[in-house]
């Protein structure tokens, strides 16, 4: 079993540590919070084991009812693994911190590309982490980006990308955040860092990324251009991305028309918090002028992430090939969607939330 | 003088009339409206005759307290040009009033290209619609991409266009559209509709085009992909555009990252109801790869249409030049931001509404 800590317990975090949970090989040691706030609670009920991020405040725990196990530190020691998923830049900080206890570590997109050895994402790039001690498993747009340029390159070749990612302005409980009524280009320079981002995965690829945000939470549309290297068709770039298990291709029937209704389909599904950590590619958008491909896809970002962290562990753990360890993330959280309205991964997992088996122990 | 009316007096229609009795070789025989709602109420305010559009409704208008000179069909025989500026697919309906009475016409974006001998953007095709009875201005967006595509094909050539818009739900009283906290691919499928409708303004254009829409009601924005034919820098496209007077190039100072504070500087400036007439081409935002050109640009698609309106009834009397009349427009209706924050269009106007002169008459 790898033994894996989590420090912080945000959107991420929360993901992570109830994914690792449910991996067979994989026991969560704890996770590490800096304040016990409504999510502190909801860990506690999961049976998580929990440590205070910031040990002068391990009173402020009690204080909420909430047991901690001891300081972050403790958790480090402990675990073989710690999956970083602290705010951006914070991860940095807290490299000495796994660097003293000799513990390798995860770390979020939203740190700079040189905190790791590799940036990571299992489709691209799985075998460039083994044994790596520090890897960033990059931010929810540059995965989804990756996911699509990956069989893409394999089975076309690709000349150049040209992305337009309309940006959701802030997660459902980010309420400080905007914008409301406007569409901003952000950054208002050309390229974003979206493109370069993407190169961390594939050095030599031509991509050139543009940014908007606009006044919706739930999740990222991406307006996709690739020129591929070979003439192709439509139903056959379909047929590819419908073979991913990473990428969901939305058929016409399903009267998907946004995220809403893609929040609806996963929420009816009884995925945990209507997750969807699969690329959302609208089936009918697929088109193919010339050379050049186009599509829409719709990237959750809470959540893309999610199964690209716990592939990360293996690899670093030299525990599982690419093969081995994408099925087994897939299967245990529930990776997959077959375009069957009838549910997702191919079995019914209404009853079935990750992590919530441990609190009835 | 050009005698003019203008049939359907809702966001477009409102806005030409203002902007045809602005004109100094113009004159507005006056505007025809379906019902006496609170535009109507405006219209006779400001001093425009108003004719019913549905004769039977005149006693509507009387019981509103408005007298109505007469029926719609009265105007079309008393004007030299008709702007219709009904909803999409009535304009055709009305064709048949127009002929009967011998009467050109301008049409609107929404309606179908062949209801036009010719689709019309001034700076790109004047000439085309020297003496033509019917002429089609092309919608906002069109608008918009042909106003950038003409001086870069004449300056540089262009090989392909690939242009993500990101459109506005609905404009600010179309308070019954969507979409609320979502990002819509509209169409799902690819390409849009405006790619094929500029090519009614450049026939042998390649241009692919995406369209999404978002909870805003501002102003649409592109994201603009042109590869072009010659190798160019970012200043000189930069300094192309600024040339251009239906192009605002922002400027980095100004501190406008959006629509809502491009509306504010047109409000401020004391333009009527805080139009843009013009593009608004963030200049940062200007960037080129390779042959590859990169720009943001937002549109006010309640106005950008309305100086075209007005050129398009000179080319059809054949009563001036393409740049006489574009400089005319220019100077009367007040088009053109030399992106100096003192103004707009080199003068103080925030005393001058068009149209209000003749209220006071």
């Amino acid at each position: 079993m790898i033994r894996v800590g989590v420090n912080g317990y945000g959107t991420i975090g929360k993901r992570v540590a109830d994914a690792v949970d449910a991996q067979p090989d994989m026991e969560l040691v704890g996770v590490a919070k800096t304040q016990p706030n409504f999510e502190a609670h909801t860990a506690v009920q999961r049976g998580y084991s929990m440590y205070a991020a910031i040990p002068e405040r391990m009173p402020l725990f009690a204080e909420a009812g909430i047991d901690a196990e001891g300081a972050v530190d403790e958790m480090v020691a402990d675990a073989d693994v710690v999956v970083d998923c602290t705010p951006s830049g914070i991860g940095a900080d807290n490299k000495a911190l796994y660097e003293s206890h000799d513990t390798p570590a995860v770390f979020q997109g939203g740190e700079d590309a040189d905190i790791g050895d590799v940036s990571f994402v299992a489709r691209a790039n799985y075998d460039d982490a083994l044994g790596a001690d520090y890897v960033r498993a990059v931010s929810c747009n540059t995965t989804g980006l990756s996911r699509i340029v990956a069989p893409l390159e394999e089975e076309y070749g690709v000349e150049k990308v040209r992305a337009t990612l309309v940006r959701r302005g802030g997660d459902p409980g980010q309420n400080s955040r905007g914008p409301i009524n406007d569409i901003l280009p952000d950054p208002i320079d050309i390229p974003s860092h979206h493109g370069p981002d993407v190169r961390t995965i594939f050095p030599d690829l031509k991509i050139d990324t543009l940014g908007l945000k606009v006044p919706a939470t739930l999740m990222h549309v991406h307006s996709l251009n690739v020129t591929l290297e070979d003439d192709v068709t439509a139903a056959h770039v379909r047929q590819l991305l419908e073979a991913e298990s990473r990428v969901f291709v939305i058929s016409e029937g399903m009267g998907i028309d946004g995220a809403g209704k893609l929040k609806d389909f996963a929420h009816d599904a009884g995925r945990p918090r209507g997750d969807l950590w699969e690329n959302c590619v609208w089936g009918e958008s697929i088109a193919v002028e010339g050379r050049d491909l186009y599509l829409f896809q719709a990237i959750h970002q809470e959540s893309d992430v999610i199964p690209e962290n716990v592939d990360a562990i293996r690899a670093m753990t030299e525990s599982a090939s690419k093969a081995e360890s994408v099925a087994t993330t897939d299967e245990y959280l529930g990776v997959g969607i077959t375009g069957d309205p009838s549910g997702f991964g191919g079995e019914d997992r209404s009853d079935r939330v990750p992590g919530t088996e441990l609190a009835d122990d």
